[in-house]
């Protein structure tokens, strides 16, 4: 029997919820907020963090690794950074277990308490830029370009699978350069970075564009982030890249002899995606059947399924399958070929399709007689008889083909959410209704920006690069604005 | 200038410590114990990390991420896990930190108290067989073939960078069987994963073996090993793996419905090889001019160094040297062009010397002249003049015999330092002395064997897989044995 999922309409986050599950991705786990990433759900991951890492390479960075623990005195030497961060976080305050003189079990070795207190990562701007003061003494070192992969902790009182949990999987690059112009440019060249995997890989269009200054990473002077739209409605945040300007180098006294000569604060970025990737990917372009993959990033990009009955009709279709199998294995697709005998080929057609395989071929004794082979399409959910001529080249069509489509859709499902508002009950209409992305005029203050999100819950997901100037009034107060922002309700 | 290391006659541990540091491996963090991984360290353990990594999936495994944190009271459920091992962690008490009333930056909130204190992973069997219990129903889950990259955290006193730190990483493979056979037969097919892997890429010859009881795996019945010889005559155990039996299926109860529907206890094992490893790697090869990489897991397989005085005669041998780097480049060799003008060739030679690049071709005006180059090997510290003629290829057969004269001139170090010894005043002698692995008779009582560690530091390594049958008197007590199994001192 196949897994029953909720459908959108009746419920997107408990669709949601089931597509994690039933397609095997990951599950709550007894710890609080944390989740396991099941196998599945792993191997996604790996196809993404090998073609970010090899994009972090090309563009001329390392990758290191930094303590998971970071002193809490650390936090406090970048004001900003210790007000907008520290404070949910998992906090180690001994080092000892002992057992129960009661015999029950173990517990905490009072003896064993630490002097100072330490966090575990929320993210390592601290302890990094700690380090760097000894790695950096002159203009030689820099630029120093690192990027690690690493778990991180931040104590969220509600979580969601890969959209927020309490530990997360993610990459944190952090840059350090001569002047202000470098670091700006790292700073766009990383979100760019972002974007072209979104768009490449995941399939999935983003506006790029700056926070607002109450939506700005704390300790940055500037956050650039990628923004991508949700099928229903809401927008989430795909990557931040920030420009954290001479802030961390100044908290933690970070200075180089510069070519003249004389000692210089060092400029710095930093930028990251995590796991939650995984959860844009799902609510971008799964449906009701389960989950919908990119080729780029599927674990397995094709299925084969051979159909018999008998012992010896398994037999006779073997070879014929076998074949197929090597051919698409050698070409370069990440192939499976299941002749289980456990379960139904029906079955496993509704697992596969709920795992979001992209492309099934079945093969039973008749296609085998035809030289065909029947090929079934997760995106279009569309069949098709096709001989087995050339079928090495067609499948490798198709996989471009499916990318394609999958970004398209994507694209004409963002669009169509994507709407200019000029008075306030557009604006909350929008929202209440279809929600999507809407370009309004922005009267530039945190205050009006606030009050917005009070009645509303809709936020600036970011200032657009590319908006044009445009004369407006700002859709909730009426004040002058020189272009639009974009607001949504966000993940 | 170069920087200077400690021979390794005049104080080997100095000269661990200098290598690591001037080559820019690792270095001790601001956190007590924790070590930050540099790039360059960092690069070799992710090409021991690709290649083992691969070797898991070729033998069925798939990766998963479970959490970082585990319930305090899971250690408690497998008794002698719980004696060898929580003891000495990470305990996270609070979740929340707020700002000092006093001013002090920021303190402990009290208020976020966790009802039951999370340890940060030693090792994940508790949390790893709690999630087991819902993934296995029936046989048809079996065998479930699971490995992990992660960090883990073991509160250690005395920490020495790679080879004993706080926070480490690692791998840890964790599977589930219906039989005991099946169990075993995993244990040894990952053991000899790892003894493949020492051996083939990090060119270290290792013995395979099972521990003795007092050596064995919090939890297991049995613990396969792997163990290297270090030039100092101390051993490195390089890799365990562990038949866990039903141990942990009983503390979660984990079962599954067999073939005949009957309910029967899971059968586990679990295997780990972590960061350790690059210790390993410096003390079997390394030399008093720095660290010796194998060709295999080199970052730099060869570095290209054109020696020239003015901009016109650089410029001049660009074309030669690029086109050298081009075609080895493109030959699949990791290949660095090193044209900065910062530093002089000597200070480079010496700096690419000390980093361990297997091969230098060193460029000059001359040596273009001729349709040469200069080749020196790091392994042997030879310089050749060889031809410009069929370079990739000669390249190509160099890197195949500097990993093959490694591998054999580390095989010559372990068996000059491995004897077989008979009387207690030959054992005390050769520990005291040279070390090495010595083969001796054991009454097979844990109290010899604490006896003979009390007074010689010597631990039982190993009990060899394949040592003969051989009658013979305990070295120590002069109790019959029945074979020799191999003692050392050990890091």
């Amino acid at each position: 029997m196949a897994k029953k999922i909720t459908s959108r309409k009746e419920n997107y986050s408990q669709w949601y919820i089931d597509i994690v599950q039933n397609a095997g991705l990951a599950e709550n786990s007894a710890v609080r907020g944390c989740m396991v990433i099941k196998p599945y759900g792993y191997a996604i991951w790996e196809k993404m963090r090998d073609a970010l890492d090899k994009k972090f390479k090309d563009t001329g960075h390392t990758n290191a690794y930094f303590p998971i623990f970071i002193p809490k005195s650390f936090f406090s030497k970048e004001a900003s950074h210790v007000e907008g961060f520290a404070k949910e976080c998992a906090i180690v305050t001994h080092y000892r277990l002992k057992n129960d003189p009661n015999g029950n079990g173990v517990i905490v070795d009072e003896d064993s308490k630490l002097e100072e207190e330490l966090i575990v990562r929320p993210t390592s701007e601290t302890i990094i830029w700690s380090t760097y003061k000894n790695w950096i003494q002159s203009y030689r070192d820099l630029p120093l370009l690192i990027n690690q992969w690493a778990n991180v902790v931040r104590w969220e009182m509600r979580t969601r699978l890969f959209l927020r949990t309490a530990e997360f999987l993610w990459q944190e690059g952090h840059t350090a350069h001569e002047t202000r112009e470098e670091a700006i440019e790292e700073t766009v060249k990383m979100m760019n970075v972002y974007a072209d995997f979104a768009q490449d890989w995941m399939a999935i269009p983003v506006l790029k564009g700056v926070k607002s200054e109450s939506e700005r990473f704390a300790g940055a002077e500037e956050t650039y982030c990628i923004e991508a739209m949700m099928q229903d409605g809401k927008a989430l945040q795909a990557g931040t890249s920030h420009f954290l300007a001479q802030n961390f180098a100044k908290a933690f006294d970070v200075q180089y002899l510069n070519k003249e000569n004389k000692l210089e604060y060092v400029w710095a970025t930093s930028w990251g995606v995590s796991t939650r990737l995984i959860g844009a990917l799902i609510m971008t372009h799964s449906d009701d059947n389960g989950l919908v993959l990119p080729p780029a990033l599927a674990p397995i990009q094709v299925v084969i399924v051979p159909i018999f009955r008998k012992a010896e009709q398994k037999e006779a279709l073997m070879e014929y399958v076998n074949s197929i199998y090597s051919e698409l294995k050698k070409a370069g697709v990440t192939v499976k070929l299941d002749d289980s005998e456990h379960f139904s080929p029906g079955y496993k057609f509704a697992e596969y399709e709920m795992q979001g395989v992209p492309l099934r071929i079945a093969v039973g004794p008749r296609d085998m007689e035809n030289n065909a082979v029947e090929m079934a399409r997760r995106d279009t959910l569309t069949k098709e008889i096709i001989s087995r001529e050339n079928l090495t080249e067609k499948v490798l069509a198709l996989m471009v083909d499916i990318q394609r489509n999958l970004l398209e859709n994507a694209s004409k499902m963002r669009d169509g959410m994507s709407k200019k508002v000029d008075t306030w009950n557009e604006f909350k209409e929008a929202i209440d209704n279809e929600g999507g992305f809407l370009y309004a005029h922005w009267d530039g203050t945190t205050e009006t920006e606030g009050k917005i999100k009070e009645e509303t819950k809709a936020t600036i997901r970011l200032i657009p690069l590319d908006a044009p100037e445009e004369e407006g009034k700002c859709v909730y107060s009426g004040k002058p604005s020189k272009r639009r922002v974009v607001f949504a309700k966000a993940y």
